[in-house]
């Protein structure tokens, strides 16, 4: 086992009728400013929740913040909260408007002139007291609602990039599982895949020793094989959705990646996929993970093979037949909720292949957990999935 | 799954020579009290670590917290410390200095005149501001290092309770697998039974549709029956010692027992054990938990069949003959490590039967996930386990 360090103050406050409970949490003397998305919380009715809760509190609205939360609209709320002097932000929402939320609790505070400088350049984010922020979750996916990274496009540039600001946790998040009830089914299907890829990104990499870690991983991996069929079936079993919210919040808080290798290629490709093509995040990574899977065997095989015998109960056949077996089981899995995953089939074209490499080479990146993934080795990955 | 809030700010410091961390993690300008035990850190090594990275602090030394922490031994602590004015505590050692150190900074920032009212009296002990701690583990056993909890006794009356604080977790812990080298088998079986008996107060209860938490539990459970033989065999291994230092950190910090029900009357079963007879703490565990499980057989049947299964692969029988072999099983695994899981080989009598049985008589006692398991049933448990 690796040396780590582990710290995550986030309080959460999970269950039925909970929204109610943020009353409590935001100061009362804080002019709040309330984050959220398209308007679909006004649909399900978390909208009046939050605003009954928050009655008594001074509280003003940005709305609109997008699917892959977008720089050039954090700005504009950067810009509002610190002329309405605000001191604490409610993101109600899913990742999006949760990692937007983050940018806009570094950004009010930072007095550089440039905004994008925080997104690219850690130090300076690294410099910033955030504001503080709670959350109210609507959708399970991203595991931001406890753990202090985000995730922030540039239309300008096509570019995404992951931020990470060890002070920038929320206060507190508040899961409450009837809320997901009226997500439609692209959302749910799109959830749980994240939720898989973020478990096997901190999982599927080399043996560490790590055992509680790793049977922490295969229990999230394991419920949700077991619940996705379930929940695309039934959309308002409590039950279900209580432990959908629990795999995705618990599968990327810090809780599994203790002393363990971390991969995140799969991610990294990912982002480029969204950025040029918009394709939903987690799609990009039904359709990166098995071949990235598939290409770095060798580097995987330890724990591909834990893998394959412990959720999939593989036990039989050579070891490339079991590894074999394992990678197809987790794609199959993936297509059961729907995804096609081929590159061309979802519109990807052999130039933004061509594209994505060559950023990949520009930046001389060398991803995955032993950094040996080249733009080459992502070259392979991506002509596998065409 | 039940409603909860869950919230455990703790810092893990894990890992090889990270003991030297500490340093920056308590303020200059402290005035420290570093408390300990019977001096096994000044021959392991961990004392003149401790003082080393110190050394520019301002630091007391306060000696003799010894195993099941006595109320007397820690007031003349809190004397010492309002005295020289400290402001920050470091335990430096395993769960009963970390126990007692919790004690001490509460009182140390309690006025009242009676310092056992905030053992026997919650409300008067979450109204105090205890002073802030960190701590360096010795021994994995308890998970006072990453949760709020204490257990205190008192020598006059041979009474033992458990505190809860909400805001009493340590501010960070250091935890270095190299220190368990040095560890007496006794404490290292102690450790390894008191942690799965941690983990089994949390998950065999009844089913609550919690599907991440029972998977975590489970995880831990199969990990100590892995690593168990292994290290009475090697104790100078440092993955095994790492693994085990977080089965006991992980079992008792919150993650577990996320909104699910908790039962806990095998430690207050025990607690009365060791407060009449001085038995090691997990020994009444392995004692008392089997005997615990067979008369409750009937309200733990679902978990009890779960636990058959995912830990043991008993799977063939009758639900009775699968339930026996699963409690067999467990009562075999504390064999194995060296445990007489009888009452009466271990020096306690039927008088002491009897004054335990009459103790939560008195108490009216209710205990367990469903408040069923009263005195009369403490009787059924303790007179089979005789």
């Amino acid at each position: 086992m690796n040396n780590f360090q582990f710290q995550n103050p986030t309080k959460l406050i999970f269950g039925k009728g909970q929204i109610e409970k943020i009353a409590r949490e935001i100061p009362k003397s804080a002019r709040v400013m309330m984050t959220y998305g398209g308007g679909s919380i006004k649909k399900n009715g978390v909208y009046d929740q939050v605003k009954t809760a928050l009655k008594e509190h001074n509280v003003i609205e940005f709305a609109g913040i997008e699917p892959n939360p977008k720089y050039e609209t954090l700005i504009s709320a950067v810009a509002l909260a610190k002329c309405e002097k605000i001191d604490f932000l409610l993101a109600v929402g899913g990742g999006s408007v949760i990692d937007g939320t983050k940018f806009i609790a570094l950004a009010m505070n930072y007095d550089g002139e440039n905004l994008w400088d925080i997104v690219i350049n850690p130090k300076i984010a690294s410099n910033i007291n955030p504001a503080p922020f709670g959350t109210v979750l609507t959708l399970p996916a991203t595991g931001s609602e406890m753990n202090c990274g985000a995730v922030i496009s540039k239309i300008e540039t096509s570019e995404k990039y992951a931020i990470h600001h060890e002070h920038n946790f929320p206060r507190f998040s508040v899961l409450d599982p009837e809320v997901c009830y009226s997500l439609p089914e692209r959302q749910l299907k799109n959830g749980i895949i994240d939720t898989y890829v973020h478990v096997m990104e901190q999982y599927l990499t080399y043996p560490a020793n790590a055992m509680v870690q790793d049977r922490f991983c295969e229990g999230i991996l394991l419920t949700l094989l077991e619940i996705a069929p379930k929940i695309m079936a039934d959309n308002k079993n409590y039950d279900l959705m209580a432990n959908f919210m629990m795999s995705a919040t618990m599968g990327l808080n810090g809780f599994p990646s203790m002393g363990v290798p971390q991969d995140w290629a799969t991610h990294m490709i990912g982002h480029e996929l969204t950025a040029l093509h918009s394709l939903d995040h987690a799609m990009t990574l039904a359709i990166v993970a098995p071949y990235l899977y598939d290409v770095m065997r060798d580097e995987k095989r330890g724990k591909l093979l834990q893998y394959g015998e412990r959720i999939f109960n593989i036990t039989e056949g050579t070891e490339q037949e079991k590894i074999d077996k394992a990678i197809l089981s987790t794609r199959e899995f993936f297509e059961s909720l729907g995804v096609n995953c081929s590159l061309s089939a979802n519109g990807v074209t052999k130039e933004s292949i061509e594209t994505i490499v060559n950023r990949f080479a520009v930046r001389k990146a060398k991803l995955g957990e032993n950094s040996t993934i080249t733009a080459e080795i992502v070259k392979q990955i991506l002509d596998k999935a065409f």
